[in-house]
C-alpha cells in the first residue's frame, strides 16, 4: 500500500478502507510516511471529508497508535469530561473532585493551553509543587486509591494524534470535523475510560463559532463513542463571555476553590453541575439529573469535594494548604482595577478580547514552546447584564510587567461593552446530545 | 505572510495573489517553507484549481526561481520544442539539427526518462562519449557557435520546479493542469528562448488519455506563453501506438539517424516535419507551412541536417562516426524476433505494453535513481494497418538478460493485436493550437 495511492483515493473523493486508514496512522506513528505525505492526505481529508465509518476507523487507529491505559483494576464506571475550550473555562478543576467525591472514578488526562484558551495543566501547575507528569502506572494507582488523577498526556498515549496535530497546526488543516473528532476521541478513549461527557462550546470565545457547527461536532463525537461501545454525551454551551469572573492560571485555581466551597459564580456552577449530572448518570450513580444534582450539592456542602481536591493535590506533590489560603498561590506584583468610563448595563464581555489581554500578560501561549506566568490574569470581571457606574471597577488586572499592564487595561476597556439597556438574558446551555 | 494563511486561502477556494504565489515558490526554493506545507498547498491547488492569472504568476515565479539563461548574444529567434511524452518519441533528435540546419537556433534543455516514456538525455547518452551535463556558459557558447545544444537541466534553472516536482510525485499531486503547465513552461522559458512549439500527446501511451484533456493543457500553455510575451504553439498528436518502429535508447538514435538520411518511418517524419514547420514559422524563417516544409526537406536531402547532428555530437564529446556506422552504438547480446501466431491485420500496437516491455528490459527507469541500459529495446516493430502472416516477425527484442527477454516476448505478443480486417486509418495530428 503506497502512501500516494491512499492519498489519491481520498483526493478523488473516494472512501478509505480501514486498512488504508491504519496504514496512514501507522505511517504517522513510525515515520514510514513522510511528513509531506501526511499533510497532503490531511488536506485531501479537509477538502473531501470523511464518512462516519472512516472517522470511527481513524479514531480507533489513533487510539491504538500507542498504549490504551488499562484501568480494569479500578472499581466502578470510569467517566471523564472534555471541553472543546473556552475562556475562563476552569470547570475540570472543581468538577473532577466533585464527581470523585460522589464515588465515581475520574481519570482525567488534560492538555496545555494554546492560543486563546487556557489549559488545565497550566492551571494545576500554578499550585506550588503540583506535578502533572505522572507515569501511566502512577496515574492508574492514584485513580485506584483516591478515585481521581489529573495528569498531562504522556508520550505513550495516542502518539499519532500528537504527530498529526502538530502538522495540522502548520498546514491549515485544523478546522476539519472528522480530524477534530478523531483527535479528541482517540486521546480520551486511550485514557481507559468507560464514559465521556463533552462540553462543546460555541460563540465568539470558542473554536466553533455557531451553535450549528457545535451541534454537528457533538453529534459526530457522540456517534463515534457509541460505535466504539462507550457512553458519550455532549452539552452545547455558549461561550461569548468568559466563564466565571477570573481568567489566568492561579486566579482560576482560586475561583475553582471558591466553587468547591459553594461560593462559585453562577454561570460556572451551572455548567459544572450540568456536566457533573451527566457524568453521574453515565456512571450509573444516578438515574435522573435531579438525583445527581443532590449528590453533587451534598459533596460541596459536606466539604467532601474540597477534601477530595486536597487529596489529589497532596497525591500529586502540591501544597494542599492553598485550599484554606489561596494567597499561597503565585501573586502578581501589580493589581490594578480597570474603571468604567460610563454608566449603564454590561451588554457584552468579549471573551476573545479578555483572552488576548490575558495572553499578552503572560497567562497563555502563542507558541507551544512559550512559558506561562502563573500569577497574571484578570479577576473580578463583570458579567453581561450587570449594572455599572462611572469609575466602578470592571475587573482587576494582575500583571508582572508595566507595558503589558497598560496594554491589557486598554484591551479590557474595549472588551467590556456598556449600553443603556439591560440585555435580554441568554441561556448558557443550549442542548444535550446523546 | 505565514505559509498557513496562504494555504488556508487556497483551501477555501480563494485566489492567490502574485505576492502569495511568489512567497510559496520562494519557500520551495530556499527551504523557508517546510515540505509538509508545500505539499498541503499542492493538494489544495489540485482540488481547488488555479485561474489563468494564478497559473501565469506561478510559471513566472518558478521560471525566476533560478537563473534565466541569457541568449541575447545568439543572433536570430531562438525556438525550442517540448513533448509531453510518448513511447518511441525520439522526435527531438532529428528535429533539432533539422531546424538548426535551416538557420534557426535551437537551445534545447531536456529531461531523463521516468516511468513509461523515454528521455532525450538517455537516448543521447547512448552515443559513446556524448555529454549532456554542459554548464550554462558552454551551452550558450555552443548555441552561438553551431546553432544548437542538447543538454540536461542544470541546478541553476528553475530549482523550484525540481523541488515541487519531486514532492508532487510522492503526494499524488502530479495530474493537475495548472501545476503541469507551470512546471513545463517555467523550465522551458528559463532556457532563454523566444518561442516554443509543444507536442501535446493523447492516447493510451500518453499522460493525457483524451484529446479533450490534451487540448485543455495545450490551450493553457499557449495562453501562459502569450501572457509572457513568447510565441507558443501546440500540436495535438495521437499516442496510441509507439512513434516509429524502434523503442530503446541506442535504437532510437539509430532510427533518428535514419530520419536525417531521409529514411525515417512515415509517422515519425510526419510529426517531425509538422513540429519543424511551426518552429520555422515562429522564428520568422517561413511564412507558411509549405515553405517551411521545403526548407526542412532540403536540409535532409542536402545532408545539412545530418551534418549538423554530427557537429552537435562532436561539440558535446560524442563519437560522430555513429552517423555512418550506427553499429558503433551499444548493441545488446541477444536479438530475437517475436513471431506472429496468426494471419491478419495489425489493429493495435499497445504503446503502454511496448513501453513496459522496454522498461523491464532495462531501457527505462521505474525510479529516478535507476540506471538505464542503452542497448536494449525493441526494433522493427509493425505498425497498425500492416498485414502479417503466421511466423512473420512482429518486432525484434534486444536484450542483455534471458529472463527479461522471455518476459518481453510475452508482453510484446500481447501488445500487438491482430484482427481479420484492416482498421480505418486514424489521423496522427489532431489539431494545432495557437
Amino acid at each position: 500500500m503506497f502512501p500516494q495511492h491512499i492519498i489519491a483515493r481520498k483526493r478523488d473523493g473516494g472512501r478509505l478502507s480501514e486498512a488504508e486508514i491504519e496504514a496512514f496512522v501507522q505511517g504517522a506513528t513510525d515515520g514510514s510516511w513522510a511528513d509531506y505525505q501526511l499533510s497532503a492526505l490531511l488536506m485531501a481529508i479537509f477538502l473531501r471529508g470523511m464518512g462516519t465509518e472512516e472517522t470511527v476507523a481513524l479514531t480507533k487507529a489513533m487510539m491504538h497508535s500507542g498504549i490504551v491505559a488499562d484501568l480494569s483494576g479500578v472499581r466502578g464506571v470510569k467517566v471523564d469530561k472534555h471541553s472543546t475550550g473556552g475562556v475562563g473555562d476552569k470547570v475540570s478543576l472543581p468538577l473532577a473532585p466533585m464527581v470523585a467525591a460522589c464515588g465515581v472514578p475520574v481519570p482525567m488526562i488534560s492538555g496545555r493551553g494554546l492560543g486563546h484558551t487556557g489549559g488545565t495543566l497550566d492551571k494545576l501547575e500554578s499550585i506550588p509543587g503540583f506535578r502533572t507528569d505522572l507515569s501511566l502506572d502512577a496515574y492508574r494507582a492514584q485513580v485506584e486509591r483516591i478515585g481521581c488523577a489529573l495528569i498531562g498526556q504522556t508520550r505513550e498515549l495516542a502518539p499519532a494524534d500528537r504527530k498529526l496535530y502538530a502538522l495540522r497546526d502548520v498546514t491549515a488543516t485544523v478546522e476539519c470535523l472528522p480530524l477534530i473528532c478523531a483527535s479528541i476521541m482517540s486521546k480520551k478513549l486511550a485514557e481507559g475510560i468507560d464514559g465521556l461527557v463533552l462540553d462543546v462550546k460555541f460563540g465568539k470565545g470558542a473554536f466553533m463559532k455557531t451553535e450549528a457547527d457545535a451541534r454537528a461536532l457533538a453529534e459526530a463525537m457522540v456517534g463515534i463513542g457509541r460505535s466504539m461501545g462507550k457512553g458519550v454525551r455532549a452539552l452545547l454551551t455558549a461561550m461569548d463571555q468568559p466563564l466565571g469572573r477570573m481568567v489566568g492560571n492561579a486566579l482560576e485555581v482560586t475561583e475553582s476553590i471558591a466553587c468547591l466551597r459553594g461560593e462559585g459564580p453562577d454561570d460556572l456552577m451551572e455548567i459544572t453541575y450540568a456536566l457533573g449530572e451527566q457524568m453521574l448518570m453515565l456512571a450509573g450513580a444516578a438515574h435522573e439529573p435531579k438525583d445527581a444534582r443532590k449528590q453533587l450539592e451534598h459533596a460541596i456542602r459536606s466539604g467532601a469535594a474540597l477534601e477530595k481536591f486536597g487529596e489529589i493535590i497532596s497525591a500529586q506533590g502540591g501544597d494542599p494548604h492553598v485550599l484554606e489560603n489561596p494567597a499561597r498561590l503565585p501573586q502578581a506584583r501589580r493589581q490594578v482595577a480597570v474603571a468604567s468610563v460610563r454608566d449603564g448595563y454590561v451588554t457584552e464581555v468579549d471573551a476573545m478580547g479578555v483572552a488576548l489581554a490575558a495572553l499578552h500578560l503572560g497567562a497563555g501561549r502563542s507558541r507551544a514552546e512559550d512559558r506561562v506566568d502563573p500569577a497574571v490574569g484578570v479577576s473580578s470581571l463583570v458579567k453581561v447584564g450587570e449594572r455599572v457606574s462611572v469609575g466602578q471597577a470592571l475587573c482587576v488586572v494582575h500583571a508582572n510587567d508595566e507595558a503589558a499592564l497598560a496594554q491589557a487595561q486598554a484591551r479590557l476597556l474595549d472588551a467590556v461593552v456598556i449600553g443603556d439597556h439591560r440585555p435580554a438574558p441568554r441561556p448558557l446551555i443550549a442542548g444535550l446530545i446523546g
